[in-house]
Parts: C-alpha cells; structure tokens; sequence
C-alpha cells in the first residue's frame, strides 16, 4: 500500500490504532469538531459531566441552525445555554441566524488533510476539501472534543471516476441523485466514497460540497474528494488561500471499489417520494402539478444554487398556486446574493423569504398543503418529514425546482430554452466573495470563569453511577424482538423539547410499551436499587439516539439481557453503563418473566474476566431458577462499562491530566480578531 | 354641524343609517375590506354560506401574513383554501411572504376619503391616509363584502393638535406612545382620534401610520388623519398619485375632544411589560441587561424604521448575547433596503433576518429566553403574548431598539451621539419607490366558476337552523359571573388549528368549564334537538371570539339565560342565532339547576312583539316552576334572530337580488395588469 488514495492518506496521517484494514477497528486522532444545536445540548451535557477543562481539537464550533422557530422559551433558552457552554469549553459559537453548519463550517474553519466529527448526518459535507469528516454521535463528538480518538471501523474505500463536461441545465445535484439511482440509500454502507478524475475539473469546491453532503443519504461512512486548485480558489474567495495545502491521490493508487460517471451523459435526476434512491429522470415524472417549491439547505447551499434560481426566474413570475420558498443558507449568502442580483431577481419572482438555517429540511416550518408535490433541492425526502403526514416529496437540482416554479409543473429545465427561449445562465464565481463573521464567537481565553446559563428546561446531567458488583432486583418489562429506540424513548413534539432535561425525558421510558413503566421504576429504584429489562432479538433498533440509553440508566436500569442487539444501541448501552448481557440458551427466555426477581453477584469480576454471568431468577410462586448469559465486549469496552459509562471514563482521564497546561486551541486576541 | 372635521366628512360622506350624534348606531357605507388569514377562513367560509356572487365592496383584499409558521398542513391548506374562496368571491390575494396586511394595503389599495372595516384590531393604520378604517369581528366583515352597511355607535372625535418640531432621535413611536401615557389602553374607547395641526408636517405618512396603527392600544375605534400633500406624496413614491385626494378638516371646525402634543418637548419612551399603556421615559429603565431586540411589525413597518436601525448599528456589531431579529414588513420594504443598503447594514451587524409577516407580534416564533428582557417595535407586550410565559416585552421605537441591540443594555438613543459620536441619521425619503405586486393576485372575471379548494381541515359551515318557536329541552350547564369567551371555547395551540373545522372545534365548548358537556350536547340535540345553559352575570366576557357563539349554535344551543352579558358576545350570540334571555327577576337565577329541562313555547312571537318569555322549568323530582324572562334586542336584531342568524339573512337577500348584474369590483385585465 504504498500508492495512497486521498482516503488512506488522511487516515494514515490520523493513525493513533489498529490497522488499515478494511472492516478491522481503527482510532484516528481528530482535528475538528462540529455540533448543532439539536444535538449539541446534550453534548454540551456531556462535556461539563466529564469535567472537561477546554476543547482539546484544533477548532470545535457549536452551530444554531435547527431549532430556529421559538414558539416558547426552550429553543431560546437552548441558544443562552449553547453559547454560555460553548465560551466554557472553549467552542466557537455560531449565533442563530447566522448560517447552516456544514457549508458554514467549510467556508469558515474546513482544511485539507484535517479530520472532524461532527453531530450531524451531513457532517461528511467538508469530505468538500478533503478532509475526512464523519457524522456520528453525541457521545463520540463529546469524546474526540475531550481528545479521545474516533473509533471506526476502516472503511472500503470506492474510487468514482468523473469524466467529460458537464451539459447545460445539469449541476452536481444531479451527480450524487446519479449515485443515489445507483446504489439507492445502503449501497454506500461500510465505504467511503472518494471521487477522482478529470471531471473534477467542472465542480467547484461548493459543488463537491453538494456531492459529499449528500453522499450521506449513500449511507457512506464519508465522502472524500482531493484538495486542488479548485480547492485553493475556494478558499482563496474566502479570504483563507493560506489554509490550503494540496493532497491528491498518488499516481497509481488503487481502490476497494470502482466506478465511473460521464458527466456528458448525465440528465436532470428527481427523487420521488418517500426514499432519496427513489431516483428517475425528471422527464418520466413531468407535468405533474405542484404546490410548493423550496431552494435552499446543505444539501444545495451554496450562492451558485440560489443565483442560478434567480437566473432562471428573473423578470418572470412563478405561479400563484406555487409558495415559492427560500432558505437563504447563511448571512453571508445573502450577501452574496444581494450583491450579484440574484436575490432581487428572486424576490421580484415572488419568493418567500425565510430565515438562513436549515427550516423545512429538517420540518421546522414549510409543511406543505395536504395533496401537493413538493420540490425541494434537500438532502430527504423521508415519509412525514416535510410536517406534513402523507407528504410527496421530490428531491431535484435548483435548475429543476426553478423551472417548476415557473410552470407549476415538473419541469425538465432543459425545456426553459424552447419555453422561454433561454440561454443556460452560468454563474461566475468571484475572486473573493463577500465574507461576514459577525456571527461566530470566539472562545474566550480564561474559559473556566464563564458560568454555564440554564434556562428552567436545562438540567445537569446527573452522576451516572458505575456498574453494580451485585444485585437484587425486579424485572419490569418482558418484551419480544425488533424492539425500536421509538419503543424505548419515542421522538415528537411532546418528548423532544425536554432533551436537555434528563429527569423530565426519562418520563418517557418505554411508555410507547407500558406506560406505567416510569412509576414502576423509580419504586424498584426506590426499594431495590434498580431494574432489568429483558427483550428478544434485535433490541433497540432503529435510531441512534443517545437518549434510548441514558434515560433509562437514569430511571435505575442495571442490564438488558436479550437474544440480541442493534449494533449502535449496544454500543450506546456500554457507553452509558448498562451492561448488555446475552442469553446462551435461547430456551433460557421462556424462563423469565416480568415481575420476576433476579440477583447477579460478583458481576465486576465475571465481566472483566469474560466469565459467564449466573442470572438467579426468583419466580414469583417463590421458585428459583439459575441461567447462565454472556457479552460480547471488547477489552475498551468493559473498561468503560466497570466505570459507569464513558463519561465517567472521560472524566477520570481528565482529572488526572495537568489542566493547568496550556491548551492547543486557546484562541490568541489576535486570532479572534482575524477569522476569516 | 356646518364646519366638520377629518371624521365627521367621512361619515357623513358615507352615512346609510341614523345620526352623526355620539353614542347612537350609524350604519355606514363599506368601501374596502381587509382580511387576514388568522380571521379569514372564518370569513370565507361564512361567504360560502351566504351564497355571496361576488364582493360587493370596491376593494376586498384577503392577506396571509398570520399563520406562515408551517409545522403541519393545516396552514399551508388554509392558504391554498383562501386563495381558491378569493378567487371564487372576487376578491384579492396577497401571497404567503408578500407582507402584512396593514403597510401592504396602505401602499396598495388605500384611498383618502374611503371607509374600509378589517378583520383585524390594527386595521385603523390605513387611517394615516384620511381613511375611517374599523377592526371588527369577521361576521361584520363578511356582512360589509356582502354590501352590508357597518353599524357602529356614533364615536366622539378626539381632535390631537401637533405642534412643533420633532427632535433628533424621537420617531413616530414615540408620539403614539406619549398617547398611551397619557390615555393607556381604555382612554380611547368610543372615540376617534384624529390628528391636526403644524406638527403633522413633520410625519410622513407612514410614520401616521405607526401613530394610526397602534391607536388600536387606546382601545379607539380608529384614529384620523387629514389627506394632505405628505398623503400626496406617499401615494406617489408608490406611483398612484392620481388615488390622491385632498381631505382635511374645515377651518373652524370643533372636536369633541381636545388635546394637544408639543413635539419638541417628546423623549424616547419604552412601554413596561405587560400593557402597552404602562408607558415611562427610557431613562427610567436604562441599564437593563436585554436578551432579544425584534424590529418589525405593522406598528413600526416603514423602509425608514428599518433603514434607520440599519443606519445606527452600521459598521459595528450587535451583542453576542442579544438576539437581533427582523422582520421585514413585505418583499417591497426589503427591496427598498437593499437599494438604499439598510438591509446589509443590518446583516452585517448580525440581524437574524425572518420571512415577510406578522410572526413574533403575534407569538408565531421569535419566543424570547427565560427570564430576559425583549425589546420590540411592536404594538402590544400583552403577557405571554411572545410564547414566553413569564415573558417581559418592552415596546419602544426603532432608535431605542437599535441603540440597545449594540449595548446589550436598554439605552436611550440620545447617548449614541456620546457613546458612538453618531449624528441622527435622517432618511430621505425617496420620490419613488421600488414598487412589487408579483404576489397580489387579482380577482379573475368569471369568478363564479371557480372551485373552493379545501383540506381535511377545513369544512363548510353547516346550515345554521332559525330560532326554534318551542322546545322541551335540558339545561346542559349553569354557571356564575363573568364566564370569559376563554372558557366557553378556548384558544391554544390544540383548539386554535381547527378555527375552520366546526364540527371539530365544536369538541372544545365549554371544556374548560366541563369535559362531559360535548357528550352531553350531542345527546340531548339527538334527544330533545338541542340544550340552553345558565349563567349569572356578565356571560361570555373576554374575547370577541365568534366560535364561542357559533360552535354552542351547532352544538343545538338554543338560548342562554342570564342576569346580562357582555357586549360584544350578546351582539355574536345574536348573529349565529342564540336567544340571549335576561332574567326579569334575578332571584329567579336560583330555582333552575343543571339536569332541569326547560319548556318554551310560542317564543318567535313572543320574541317579535317583545313580550316576555316565559320559561316552564320541570325539576328532577317533578316539580313545575314558571319564570319570566326578556330581550334586549334592536328590530334588526330580532330580524336577524329569528331567520338564525345573519347569515341566514344576508343568504335571502342575496338570493333575492338580480345576481346577473354587473358587480361593482369585478377587476377587467386592464386593471389587473395596472395594479400598481
């Protein structure tokens, strides 16, 4: 492995264990952290559990760009909070209003050959510049902030060929649509996908941004593109051209995967509802009517996407029946526009202007009428999404959504030239754009004095406690398999504004499946010190929230003991120690019921011994049954699971860390006062 | 009466019915109606019940700038509904984004000289155009585009004289403000305000307008202004000079009323939480730490009030920790900021830009954190009304708003020139502005084709039954004094989303008294056809909410007994046809219970030749009493009973007229091509 693809020489340079093997676990060393703000709260949480004195990444920056609609004082109190933590930990602050992360972060903090975590599924978005950025967890963003490696699993590296020229009315919208029709939404698992060839030439970094955003709904760990000139003129048009360094792929290098697009062949591309690999062209679906088209989001955020809007609708008039919706992406876009007309040619259109962040994309405002097609340059098109239960949702190019305004139709824009005799517009990217950093705040450089700001709805998370050397305690739910995170802790709007108030959350547990389940528990806690729970197979699928976890460690919860688990909810189950135990004999599940008692003695050193662990049931007709049941944990993983959970690893490796020490990222007066 | 003022010719001017004397009904003549969307379904739908043709007011305008918050379909369906019952009924649609209703229509479609009545409390702004302009409930609205004249009691005028020069850093808030130091928030009630004098020469017409808007807080009927050559020069900065008339009071003419405000002598004053009438000098409150700085709303909507914020917070940074959110009034204010660079003034000193619309004025976002302190240029600061509960919104003028977003603190714009060396930025005025309509949309000719598109949220009313002539039918609920509107139908965000589903919002009558009354309703309207209810005095207090009346009416109510009742709720009572009886002897409040049935007979004849009601009331063990109840109601009103309701009536009438006759407002292509 002595050519390396850009993808093996970001990871080799970030090496800190394991080995370049596909499949095989790795610990990379992590530059940058990103968090949003409906993540980052609890993050936050985590970060003033653990102790920690400063950021240890180069750069972390806390984004507000979510929860943006404050119909009450949560979200407002979650902005107070995230900047008050943020100048604690030594984060950078983007204020609300002032942008959408991803291509914020890129235009502001991204550099070639840096790695990041980041709170959020686009977070491969800055794969844009080639850097190897990953979405993930609170808990692992927490961690990698804290200075923890990132563990992954090495991913198969998938080389995509770009060749030819881009035609007239296609834009890189419909290059990643192209991969979606491909490999649909999983054919990206376990890979990341690293684009490479002459066809680079006709994407700007912004374009590549598109691609890399959305390569997520690929389901790819990341995507990566080279740093070259394109790279340097973008960050050269952001006042940065000293942050660029070149890193391409070496003559000869290989990779796990192949494939190539013609740029040439390529045609404007449409998701249908309800999948983005629900891919077809534009014209087998045109001519239905619809009711809503909505530009903007990561997943098309740059000027170009909405100039090239105002281009195409300019002196014209979109329909009536059309809400003609636009997401400015950030402060700074709007500038832009502003300043090449491409705004005014939108508002003269009849666009709605709303707010810079991620709105509608995320189903925060924008819900479309009952029984319409909505067009929307977005990364998803997932079922309810939109607010709106029976949704249709279409995925499409800014060129395609334009178009449609204009005709209230599904329009292949490549019709615009014979329906309004119209050149395609291309758009001129600027030596250097306008550049607004009013909104991001520096960490201060005495960052311990700063006091953390809760609103009444933001509580502390309380001491989790570490895991118990025995117990005796009662069994308050049986349940069968594919039991869902929804199940354990459901999602909406009743439940999700108190996700930064562990006490009030943890109401919650599981009362999709019994909704005495929270009374039920705090009494065991009460007079017993805690409970089980006991499930099938495949417990706790579906989301990855943390929550699902932590909320019933709070009520109480010792250990599952289930066939077997969903491989993210295991993991959070450890991190948040609860001790996953399996069944050895799967007979053995007929054998326990709820309102069972079971004692586990001498658990600590059966688990760090990997002995099996002895479940004593007592039945509730007194009989008393044994079984025997096993875990799977790696040497790491036990660790962190005899302590309580990683937070209490985290701060124990904290405390015993010189805090006095001068820390990497303290932000010097000078450098606050010049970010770019 | 030969010498008249402002007031005084414009009701004469259009007087159908009764005389110029205060305190007695007038029906006038309704040139122009406004509707928003909030109010507007109602309106709609009552049209649809009506059979309406087609508007029979000069201009009738519905707006959408309420409800823009989208987080599930029933807004957006609205939307789409009253665009398709615009068309329908021949009248104007302004699009969702297009701006508030207020400033859009005063650049629009306001005329000096006209009367217009608006299903909105500020509808009095169009006043600052010598307009006599009523905010009303949607039933007299929907009477008025019906070509029904507005009855009103004859209001005193207030004449305000202006004298002298406005200081720098004072605004037109700050006058309007003065007025509700010194008359708070019922000083007006029952009056006119009309303003005169040489001071007037120092208020464009959209600072009247600030003036003329928030007179809605003095609880005034409306506030006057004179047509004068600043009316002039307004109209044609928006290119309607030709809509300009000259209308000012004849010399020598009185006032009912009289006061006087000498310009020079105002200071920057602040509305204290939580009335708009709890008025101080800033300095009284400076030095309060703020959270949030809003500027916006139809109570502040000009380009200037923008432009200015624009002009004191440029080239220097708003506070970290101040949220500093905008709303821009309508697409035309923004693009007049953009040409005269407010808009990036703004921006760049870290505005968080919202879509065009009411939004925070009227909780739709914008909720301040816990426990700060909001500045806003809005007209009210009611509690709560933000979406924060312990909410403390001060109101104050766009000067003190900006001056205190860049300190952090709330500051008296006076100390800018210290703290910043700034002069008062002064705004001139252009000669013409950059005028948009893209998002109104004209009546078409043929209007009776076009279909009423509607939701799964939203039904027509159902037939509204007349008054019954006898009856044998349960009391369903007896209640004490001052039953508020709040308790007979709440609002909130679980009631409000049904305001155009009647049969559902039904559900909610008088929940909040007893959850079993909508079973109970239902049963006895299948039982016995219908219910009556008890109260003491002062019934349906609070609130001028229609569904309080409508909703029992389709619940089968068919009379209240009371001691009395509110005003406005005995008008609505009337019109949705419920008999609102009056307890001769109050004593007699006493022997009717809950479960009692009562027994009404030959009541349309009764009620007609107001002969007392009597009323037998069988007891639950058996018992037969006889009390005597009477009415209150004008001829008119008994009209308008007996048929059910008014709108049964205007449905006869209409039914009754040559609809084949050319209508007044039908819109040709030329005038729809020339709107302006």
């Amino acid at each position: 492995m002595s050519k390396l693809n850009v993808t093996q020489k970001l990871i080799k340079e970030h090496l800190l264990k394991g080995e370049m093997i596909p499949g095989k676990e790795i610990g990379i060393k992590i530059d940058q952290a990103l968090l949003q703000d409906a993540t980052g709260t609890l993050v936050q949480l985590e970060l003033e559990a653990m102790g920690l004195d400063r950021a240890k990444t180069e750069v972390a920056v806390q984004y507000v760009d979510h929860n943006l609609l404050q119909t009450d004082f949560k979200n407002a109190d979650d902005h107070a909070f995230l900047l008050s933590a943020s100048q604690r930990f030594g984060i950078w602050y983007s204020r609300p209003g002032n942008g959408v992360s991803h291509p914020v972060h890129m235009e502001r903090f991204g550099k070639p050959g840096k790695t990041m975590v980041g709170s959020d599924s686009h977070t491969p978005a800055a794969g844009s510049l080639g850097m190897l950025a990953i979405g993930t967890g609170g808990l692992d963003v927490a961690a990698a902030i804290a200075g923890q490696p990132y563990f992954v699993k090495m991913p198969q590296v998938m080389g995509v060929k770009l060749t030819g020229k881009m035609p007239d009315w296609i834009s890189a919208k419909d290059v990643i649509l192209e991969m979606l029709r491909r490999y649909d939404v999983k054919g990206g698992v376990g890979k990341v996908i690293e684009y490479y060839g002459p066809g680079l030439a006709e994407l700007s970094a912004m374009d590549r941004h598109v691609i890399a955003n959305m390569g997520a709904e690929l389901g790819a760990t990341t995507t990566v593109f080279p740093s070259d000139d394109m790279t340097r003129k973008f960050l050269k048009s952001q006042g940065r051209e000293e942050d660029w360094t070149e890193l391409v792929a070496d003559e000869g290098c290989t990779y796990d995967l192949e494939d190539e697009i013609v740029l040439d062949d390529l045609v404007p591309l449409i998701a249908k509802p309800t999948s983005p690999g629900n891919v077809v062209p534009v014209r087998e679906v045109e001519g239905m009517e619809i009711g809503q088209v909505v530009i903007g989001s990561s997943a098309n955020p740059g000027v170009r996407d909405f100039w090239i809007a105002g281009a195409i609708v300019k002196g014209k008039a979109t329909r009536e029946e059309v809400s003609f919706d636009i997401n400015p992406t950030s402060r700074q876009v709007i500038q832009n526009l502003i300043a090449n007309k491409g705004f005014e040619n939108l508002i003269a259109a009849g666009a709605r202007f709303h707010q810079s962040g991620c709105m509608g994309c995320i189903g925060m405002g924008q819900a479309p009428a009952s029984d319409t097609i909505s067009l929307r340059t977005m990364p998803r098109n997932f079922p309810s999404r939109s607010g709106t239960e029976d949704d249709q949702v279409y995925l499409c190019s800014p060129e395609t959504a334009a178009a449609s305004a204009l005709t209230g139709k599904i329009t292949d824009p490549r019709d615009l030239e014979k329906l309004y005799d119209m050149k395609y517009p291309r758009y001129e990217y600027p030596e250097k754009e306008l550049i607004n950093t009013m909104m991001l705040v520096a960490p201060p450089e005495h960052n311990m004095e700063v006091e953390l700001k809760k609103g009444p709805n933001i509580k502390s998370l309380p001491y989790i406690t570490e895991l118990r050397d025995s117990c005796d305690v009662p069994v308050l739910l049986k349940m069968g398999d594919n039991i869902s995170t929804d199940e354990i802790l459901r999602a909406g709007a009743e439940v999700l504004p108190f996700r930064s108030n562990l006490p009030e959350i943890s109401k919650f547990s599981y009362s999709v499946i019994d909704d005495t389940f929270y009374d039920r528990a705090q009494k065991a806690k009460e007079d017993h010190g805690g409970h089980i729970v006991v499930a099938k197979d495949n417990y706790a699928q579906g989301s990855s929230r943390e929550h699902a976890a932590l909320a019933p460690k709070y009520l109480g919860q010792i250990a599952v003991i289930a066939n077997s688990y969903a491989r993210i909810a295991w993991q959070n189950l450890v991190n948040f120690g609860i001790l996953p135990l399996e069944f050895i004999d799967i007979a053995d599940f007929d054998k326990i019921e709820q309102g069972d008692s079971v004692s586990l003695t001498n658990v600590r050193e059966d688990v760090k011994n990997r002995n099996n662990i002895k479940v004593s049931i007592s039945k509730k007709d007194g009989e008393r049954i044994e079984i025997e049941t096993k875990h799977s944990l790696s040497d790491r993983q036990i660790q962190v699971l005899l302590k309580g959970g990683i937070i209490n690893e985290f701060k124990e490796q904290l405390k015993n860390r010189d805090v006095g020490a001068v820390n990497k990222n303290t932000v010097t007066d000078n450098e606050r006062n010049q970010v770019k």
